[in-house]
């Protein structure tokens, strides 16, 4: 087909590329990489009761770590265990109260869960309970289908129903290890939709901090504000928001103490259940319940009821849970081992993700079944449990058994708690949520990450949560295929007295070499989605040279295609190989290909390509690529 | 943070990578790959009149090319444009059959649109009007909203409105030169939909050969059997079967005899228009039409009537017109630009697609206002006319004309014209469509390309259009999405005597380097995606040959990673990276980062991961890396 002489096949240049053996076969690829990812790091297995003992190794690290437990260590985490308990029970109260539950539940799911995850967790610093971001997903998205106010026990069964889909889906992930799915919720978008969320929850805060009786269902600013504009100009008792904000004061003034002296690091731990304590005082001895200061009232005693029989899993609401379900799963995974994953770091131990989701599921699935909502590992109380210098799990035990007593001698107590407390305790623990610097930081390093973060926070905030999520996935993507679509492609050009070839644009040392045009195309696929871009920029590149150098000496008489970076091709890619090689034969200019990958090499064989470019233009590197397109000029140069 | 002795910082390994200019914004990046598909070739633009001058020229290529029309390329195109009537006229009349209109709306399509591209189009071959794909999509899409045996008045309304869609969304993907969104439909897909939809349409034609009343509105294979089975089991006249049949096998032996000899090409293509014609002298002279013969009746005579009236560019149809319509012009001009792309490989000319796509466009907008559906370039008919030896777009105006006349004079000859007769056309065109040997050539080459060209195939002919054509896009979709996801990851090692390393895996001849494992990251994205499946794969490999190796000599010192492919990082991507190199210092190990692309290096540098690695420790290439590997390694062996 080309004009040209074809240069005599030469063993040394084509013929290790040529004779690779086939690459794996899709399927095997794939199935290799799902296997390795199952089989973590390929451990052989022996023997049956071997396998027994391995697994449940696997499945309840404290059979391991639990053997060198010592008195020492116990010391630390019960310090650690009742510090996390003074902060965990105000929270857990209020948290409920975001989820539009009673206070009990959210002490329940502050005892069940820690407890579960106590022996199956591999983290050691993080504290389990009820969350801030989860409690308004579950409650935003339940309420659009019950009415909490109107039917309170329907709305309760979807809760439970949706948290034991929670735990299935986060098990599942962990089983199958699909921790991928997680992922796709990327860090850029998780920071804005942390961000987004702690506003929103704030804002909702202001219903008790005010003591508003009526108030918007909707979690996005411009409703919220509305609600709030309309309740304010209606009489309110101006002691809720005293209380409300003077403790939130103090709370604050008690963190920016402990910030300041590590060594006070309890003070603001524990200034969440003394702010409880005095408030509950006040209104005891002030008697301000009968003077418009909304109380928590009454508090079930005792320890979790079972909730199995509450759990809807047939019937037209089930769908709805399931959605639900999967969406807190991945939001309560994302925060818990993007908590996990960072203490880790600091302690410099490995977290295994696939077994964090596992315990995560099964904590979650036991806690459906004893009146628990979702749970995961909170900012906030890992810190504190952090600082207050844990060892293992086991201070989360003592957590549970803390809650465990105030559930049943302490929830008469509670009756006088003003609401508006709650409200203060949630706002305190919100600025955490909003990580500032690390949205500085992504906007400096990644514009885009930085876009699609901005996508969650205000999706978040005027659409919802859902749609917040979905702005921030659909920007990730749509990035990913974009750069799929329109790849670069550039010129290579010599670094001077060596044989690396370097993008003429990105090292300006390089040089290009006369009379030749070595592209590189800077895409993994060579597919259907930009074959017809890379076709046309090529062909118009040496068509703008052929035009620029008229004279029949410089011209343009090879061109190499570096395809280093391609990994991947399908028939729509090699149609448009052989649409180049065409057109330029019709040039006369040769073409040479120049590190073709396992699957281009094998495919472009299959497709009998190979044997058209000609088997000799195949190169291992550019390197031996420009000496064969250089001797060739000088051929036909001789030949003039 | 590493505890290992940091390489003095010398000018020339690391100095080039670190002090690259700052690659475009991202945005820059975009606009420029917009920019440039926008103005081709990049052409600089002179006064105002140059500037007309150039966009008529542009716009209408018969200003260029009819400069040199003379007599002898008229004596061509007026020969092709003749034998394209004689085919073209039965074939209109039968695709309007198939899209449930009348058949002079057939004839219609036949006459303005191939006007209007022949001054607009830069192919010389396309053969425009209806087709029988494009048909099919109309009435089965269509009839879901209105039924056209109900309400004829209304299903054409919204016939002339899709196809006003249809030509909007051409025109405007020519002029924003979104051409890449036609691309979405791969060429694997294209072949499978081809045959589904020619197996459907065969089916379909069931109707007519048998002379069925009454038949499904579905499309999908069961339907249609079960259709054809109740209808068969009444009474029908066999004389539609048998004038069908004997006229389709007429048909298929002179198409045979024009293979076999190139010089009978115009045997194939008068053919049918001779059929049409002894089948009607046949029912005129016997009166079949009063013996049952199902017959075209009445056919409305005079040119095409205006539509601009019928458009419903409001109201409650409207949006799905307009989806209609885009699916209608995206597989059109799909069908049209492979079309016109494989004559113009043929005869060596550049089709220009944006202008295609303008042009295709523009017909079809003129179409809907002047009773025409969809046109676009037919596979058969352009085979025709390239056989008949046209030279230009000429010879469809020549067809266009003898479509008019057609119109004018002959319209009271069809009225005894079989229907049957019909459909044995549009049977005989059919085998064009299913390319065997093409799909044979995709399993061979690509299964994964295979499996989106058997899902549209089976999803045309169990399912429906758009379900076909959906599962084609899913399947090519989520490949990408998983070769994104589990990246391979490949351990180089050096070709004895080169300095090119290579995959150990696909070139059996590399060998590893002693004390170093220098992996490369086949994925140009390192981002949220794929950052923890890399990042532990890296570490696991590691961490198993730290295992394998307890001999203090031989572990491994050094980790290089060859970032070749990694074309672009995002936040989650350069956290991964620096795990790694937290994770490997902890090891004693240094990590060594080899050539990384240029939006890579000036993120690491933004994000500071530059100064934590260390600056001489990032290199142009990976031989650089490999002696500086080494000869830490003689240091520290010195030390021991």
């Amino acid at each position: 087909m080309s004009s040209l002489p074809e240069k005599p096949a030469c063993r040394t240049p084509s013929f290790l590329v040529l004779n690779s053996p086939d690459p794996p076969a899709p399927w095997h690829e794939l199935t290799g990489s799902v296997k390795h990812s199952l089989l973590s790091h390929g451990k052989k297995l022996g023997s049956f009761s071997k396998c027994i003992t391995l697994a449940s190794y696997a499945l309840f690290p404290v059979l391991q770590w639990g053997r060198n437990y010592d008195l020492k260590m116990f010391r630390s985490d019960l310090l650690a265990g009742l510090t996390l308990a003074s902060l965990g029970i105000p929270q857990s109260i209020g948290y409920a109260n975001l989820a539009k539950l009673d206070p009990q539940y959210g002490l329940y799911t502050s005892f069940v869960p820690p407890l579960i995850y106590a022996v199956m967790g591999t983290s050691r610093d993080i504290a389990i309970g009820p969350v801030a971001v989860v409690s308004l997903l579950i409650s935003s998205m339940i309420q659009k289908v019950v009415d909490p106010s109107l039917d309170p026990i329907s709305y309760r069964k979807m809760v439970f129903t949706a948290t034991f889909f929670a735990g299935i889906f986060q098990a599942s992930f962990g089983l199958f290890r699909l921790g991928f799915l997680v992922d796709f919720l990327s860090h850029a978008a998780i920071v804005g939709f942390m961000a987004g969320a702690a506003i929103v929850i704030g804002l909702q805060q202001l219903k008790g901090l005010l003591g508003i009786n009526h108030f918007t269902n909707n979690t996005d600013v411009v409703s919220v504000i509305k609600a709030v504009w309309i309740a304010v100009h209606q009489p309110l008792h101006p002691g809720n928001f005293l209380i409300g904000c003077s403790f939130l004061i103090f709370i604050l003034i008690t963190r920016f103490l402990g910030r300041r002296n590590r060594k006070y690091f309890w003070l603001p731990a524990i200034a969440p259940l003394l702010s409880v304590i005095l408030s509950t005082l006040l209104v005891f001895v002030t008697k301000g319940d009968k003077h418009g200061i909304k109380t928590i009232k009454h508090v079930q005693r005792g320890l979790n009821p079972s909730s199995a029989k509450q759990l809807q899993l047939s019937g037209p609401l089930t769908g709805a849970s399931a959605k639900i379900g999967l969406i807190s799963a991945a939001i309560a995974l994302a925060e818990a081992l993007a908590v996990g994953r960072s203490f880790a770091t600091i302690k410099g131990y490995q977290l295994d993700g696939n077994k964090e989701m596992i315990a995560m599921g099964c904590m979650n699935i036991a806690g459906s079944l004893s009146s628990c909502y979702v749970a995961t590992g909170s900012f906030s109380r890992t810190a504190v449990n952090f600082s207050a210098g844990c060892k293992t799990t086991v201070s989360n035990i003592v957590m549970a058994i803390t809650v465990f007593i105030a559930l049943q001698l302490l929830t008469k107590l509670l009756y006088y708690t003003p609401i508006t407390i709650l409200a203060s305790i949630i706002l305190s623990a919100l600025p955490g949520l909003i990580d500032l610097r690390e949205a500085c930081n992504i906007w400096e390093v990644d514009k885009m990450d930085f876009l699609a973060s901005a996508g969650a926070f205000f999706g978040v905030l005027f659409g919802s949560v859902e749609i917040g999520l979905s702005v921030a996935i659909i920007i990730s993507f749509t990035r990913i295929i974009l750069n799929l679509i329109w790849p670069r492609i550039e010129i290579l050009g010599r670094i001077q007295g060596t044989d690396i070839f370097c993008s003429i644009r990105q090292y300006s040392v390089a040089v290009r070499t006369q009379g030749l045009l070595i592209t590189r195309i800077n895409s993994c696929f060579l597919c259907f989605m930009n074959a017809n871009y890379i076709r046309e920029r090529i062909l118009s590149w040496v068509i703008e040279e052929k035009d620029a150098m008229e004279n029949a000496k410089e011209r343009t008489r090879s061109v190499i295609i570096d395809m280093t970076n391609v990994m991947n091709i399908d028939t729509t890619g090699l149609a448009a190989i052989e649409d180049i090689h065409k057109k330029l034969a019709s040039l006369e200019i040769q073409l040479a290909i120049a590190n073709p990958g396992w699957q281009v090499i094998h495919k472009m064989k299959k497709a009998k390509l190979v044997d058209r470019i000609g088997r000799s233009w195949i190169f291992l590197a550019v390197p031996q690529a420009v000496e064969a397109c250089l001797a060739l000029k000088r051929e036909s140069g001789h030949l003039c």
